[in-house]
């Protein structure tokens, strides 16, 4: 396998902490989203919306968006419920984190590193309100003292959730000022496969539009 | 099953849409985002994170986020491919959807109806500058001449991308300028099973904040 990805992306670090916990060895092909190199000819091919991380299976079949490539690969395995109720619990947490924490803290984050907090101050202010917000709905997910987001069993969900919510100081909002979303923040770190090699931006990022 | 929704919504509206395909009854509970209904004690009951559409099951329970109550549904149906790469293929779309549709294109289309357009004007405008992107990605997806957005059969994924696709235009960007998306509309609007009950926002819309 292939995982065209950049080691800036919170979105590619979750591909390499399941690949990692399922300890599955695939090769690493940096696409550099800060210099187009996502918005190429060549990379529309394996993903129509020009973004990373994309996943190359050995048939040359490719899947892109993090949450689809991390259901594909945690299929079978203990990071997925095979009951239909579990799965629809752990798609409903990865569909939050697209649209809730993604969404608006990911770009509220590049805003904030990228000096355009400044430049376009209410156009952050509402990603960062949002995102905030989204932190709150997930402290409120865990309040019940459950270890994981769907309960006792870490599933792509928490791994899907860490991506952006452990960072997202970077977006202007700590997210360890929740007591249930600290701990939940403390499990994940413990664990015995747990890696986060996410890189700061690069000194040109500043240069992508958004 | 209950569904509590809103007909002003369309992440309920792909769930009327499938709800209907597939001929389940089901009992239509109104819950007014625009009156802070979504945000009560009970609600944040049914969904942490306070929002709808909600399915509460027989067993009494509660599956939010329109993507993963769209999963849950088309479970062994035709709307849901059984297979493993089959069904990335449709998660890939639903999480681009979440994070690059909806996330983008309806809260614009909120913003615009509501006037946020004219006092946060850079908000709107990078709002709809990554949902008219998500569009042409889009376009990019149908390119090839597939009739549907993951080949040739409809799923949950055509469902859940029609939600605020269709309506991109009140978001400020017509999506029939686009070739192949223009024919995608009229090919899941021709169908037998087809029902866009969408209502107007009414005109205490504004008053919500964002």
């Amino acid at each position: 396998m292939i995982l065209y990805e950049h080691d800036t992306s919170g979105n590619c670090l979750k591909c390499r902490m399941l690949l990692n916990e399922l300890g599955l060895s695939y090769e690493s092909v940096s696409v550099d989203l800060f210099r187009g190199e996502t918005r190429t000819d060549e990379h529309f091919a394996r993903n129509p919306d020009g973004r990373i991380p994309v996943l190359e299976l050995d048939s040359g079949e490719t899947i892109s968006e993090s949450g689809a490539i991390l259901l594909y690969l945690a299929e079978g395995s203990d990071y997925l419920p095979s009951d239909r109720l579990g799965r629809a619990r752990v798609a409903q947490w990865m569909f939050f984190e697209q649209n809730r924490v993604e969404a608006e803290l990911a770009v509220a984050r590049f805003m904030r590193l990228a000096g355009r907090d400044r430049t376009m101050p209410l156009a952050y202010a509402q990603r960062l309100e949002r995102g905030s917000d989204a932190l709150e709905a997930l402290e409120r997910g865990l309040a019940d003292g459950r270890s994981f987001i769907t309960g006792e069993t870490y599933t792509v969900a928490d791994i899907a959730l860490y991506g952006y919510v452990h960072c997202a100081g970077d977006a202007g909002t700590d997210p360890r000022t929740h007591e249930h979303l600290a701990a939940w923040l403390d499990r994940i770190e413990a664990r015995p496969g747990f890696v986060n090699d996410l890189a700061p931006f690069p000194d040109y990022a500043s240069q992508r539009p958004i």
